[in-house]
């Protein structure tokens, strides 16, 4: 983290709940405001977690409170017992909870939505909050958070523990909160996004931009994909934006094979903007992904304009009847072969009637292998109006059953996209 | 968490290192350490993560040794300027590090191992430890942790950063020298998993019992599913296990109607087993999860045994050629509607011959709605040897796609559910 010579606001996280302290899940919500407040140029140098109990609750606040100007607490705001945030800290400060009996009527709305025909009696404990909080409103549930200024220049917000909820809240209304109280300096972050090459061959491809101060250049690595996040600061937005827009130019023009798209992209987003624009359509016939490309492929809005059928052929039976794959090819061959791959992207464009037909069939594991066709196994075939062909491709043997599946479907979207560019 | 009148070893996890408070990664060792200390019957009720900065981890080690009798630390044992884990405890406790000569040999041999002429010079540092501080000894890296005693009764115990290693040296070394400590609690919990309910109507169904003080019962909630985890403990593993067992089955006769599984059983692997235990195929015709469904159906290992070929079926065209969805049902009441539901599992049972065919057509949005039919409406077709029936369901349209979608898979998952036990 970059610091300059003005005081800048330092910030604290507080991850309110047992189920974090006993180790039942990963708080990932404190890393997604690590994370944006970084990039706001907040300084976050503590973040603790404490269980559902107000006297440890306390010493947490009183801790952070000595250390730092902002808090912001993760979890508590739920409708049972155990759901404290916001009593702790008006008790900590020995100010009075009261109902707002506005949101109660919100609240109950909710319900009648979801159709229930009264609202549980403990929901209306989420109504309560300090007369000078203001709400940050819950779009998806019923757990608001809020910010409370405290003397001298403290600032409190309460989030929910629900990664999507936390997510909507602090993005429609604690972040734009917290930019209008910085003016001297702005963070700016791109992300790159690679595929099909490994975090350390990528890193040493573009070595020396990491040893920059300003922005600072940093890989991250996910299944899959590999990340380039390029963070920037100055006097404005603008400038900011300036920066990082010209090294990610310099990055990409060494890194251009294996690039494939930036920020809010996916690799399923930018086929589907290909298959658009182009005005190509596509079917699938997969096997050990059982679903999954098609998942991915109708996880964006308008996936109508180049779907229409799809089909999950698991059986031998279903290969030969529906995408006709010659039973003969099954026997001398089998299911997992190059040639089933290429039957199976051909019969599924033919029928479906559409420009382009892919088809993924492998061996996902765990059972399923052999000697000669291992866990990790698995041949994609492309097939369009003038060509049929196939890729076989190895996902280490040490992968899951859902790793593998996920490689297969990224491998074959990759292809796709390159495919379609061509 | 239980805490009984015995006084127990209370721990502490702080995580050391600007990547944790900058948001660059998520803290899964954190996560590790707590369950893996749950399960010891070790209660931890503090989680820190601080930055690379000696006068701030000074500050976390002065709380946590206040309040804690056990102290591990990860991260911060690499051989670069910021790894300062060992160098803060030592000044922190006013105590000198010392060169041990033989691991110092250890480590040279390490990178001759690997290949390399010579240690690099910064790699001395990790050498170096307190005079009556035992190593925990680091088989894969050159980062050993220590094992370091301080009066009154605090143990102070530190893992390094990296995952792999960090749980090669716990499983080894910490947790084995912990397990002699303890001798007269061990832990045990289990999940109760619902669907079709939600946390608040659940809770109040089984108030009574988030009083009782052993076992702790406490809800949880994930989009479409509601958890009940039962913590209890005893003398031994067993008798923990006797405790919570009872109050399950309580429990659980509460809430029958709810209710589908238990820790690691999820709605997917239970319809898998049942489909499995009853001799039965199953067929799926999606239209707005776009394979979701048959993903899930297929995330299990050994579903070729119930699933033979699914459809994804987007288009109009495709509903009317595949799966023989009279055209006049299309017109006449659109592709979301209960006739096309029931059309379509009818439909995909036929062609593809098994014992059940289950379609889903809905407005997953965020376009496509109407008046009518607004974005949260889907419709679900049952179809069996005997009968074909449909049901709608109402999702809260400000609910995004992807939880459209996916609770629209739960929703007809639990259906199957009940239908295959009935």
């Amino acid at each position: 983290m970059v610091t300059t010579g003005a005081k800048h606001m330092q910030a604290e996280i507080i991850s309110i709940g047992s189920e974090i302290t006993s180790g039942q899940i990963i708080n990932t919500n404190a890393r997604f405001l690590a994370s944006e407040l970084f990039c706001l140029g907040i300084e976050s140098f503590f973040h603790t977690s404490v269980d559902d109990n107000i006297k440890r609750i306390h010493n947490t606040l009183g801790s952070a409170l000595q250390r730092s100007d902002l808090i912001i607490t993760t979890g508590g705001l739920g409708p049972t017992y155990d759901d404290l945030t916001h009593n702790a800290i008006s008790t900590y400060f020995g100010k009075k909870l009261f109902l707002d009996k506005k949101y109660l009527k919100e609240i109950k709305y909710k319900f009648y939505l979801k159709g229930y025909k009264k609202m549980p009696d403990i929901n209306k404990k989420q109504a309560y909050k300090p007369k000078d909080a203001k709400w940050i409103p819950n779009k998806i549930g019923t757990a608001n958070g809020i910010i409370w200024k405290r003397k001298p220049n403290k600032i409190i917000i309460t989030l929910p523990g629900v990664p999507h909820e936390l997510e909507q809240m602090w993005n429609d209304t604690a972040k734009p909160y917290l930019k209008k109280l910085i003016k001297d300096s702005f963070f700016y972050s791109t992300i790159l996004k690679y595929t099909g090459i490994g975090e350390s061959a990528l890193a040493e491809k573009i070595n020396k931009f990491f040893k920059l101060q300003n922005p600072v250049v940093a890989p991250y690595a996910n299944l899959g994909e590999v990340k380039i996040k390029i963070t920037s600061r100055g006097k404005s937005q603008t400038a900011a934006k300036k920066l990082a827009d010209s090294t990610s130019k310099k990055i990409i023009t060494r890194t251009k094979k294996y690039y494939f798209g930036k920020d809010n992209e996916s690799l399923e987003s930018i086929v589907a903007k290909l298959l658009i624009s182009k005005k190509k359509t596509i079917s699938l016939a997969e096997s050990c992904t059982g679903g999954l490309l098609s998942k991915r492929l109708t996880d964006i809005s308008g996936s109508s304009n180049y779907i229409k059928l799809n089909a999950v052929t698991y059986s031998n039976d279903s290969k030969i009847n529906f995408l006709k794959v010659p039973e003969k090819i099954l026997k001398k061959y089998g299911a997992v072969s190059k040639q089933a791959a290429a039957s199976m992207a051909h019969g599924i464009r033919q029928y479906a009637n559409t420009d382009i037909g892919v088809s993924i069939t492998g061996i996902a594991g765990p059972t399923g292998s052999s000697k000669e066709k291992p866990v990790g196994l698995v041949y994609v075939g492309f097939s369009s109006k003038n060509k049929t062909k196939t890729k076989k491709v190895m996902f280490g043997s040490n992968s899951t059953r859902d790793e593998i599946r996920f490689l297969a479907t990224q491998f074959a979207l990759n292809w796709i996209r390159k495919e379609i560019c061509s």
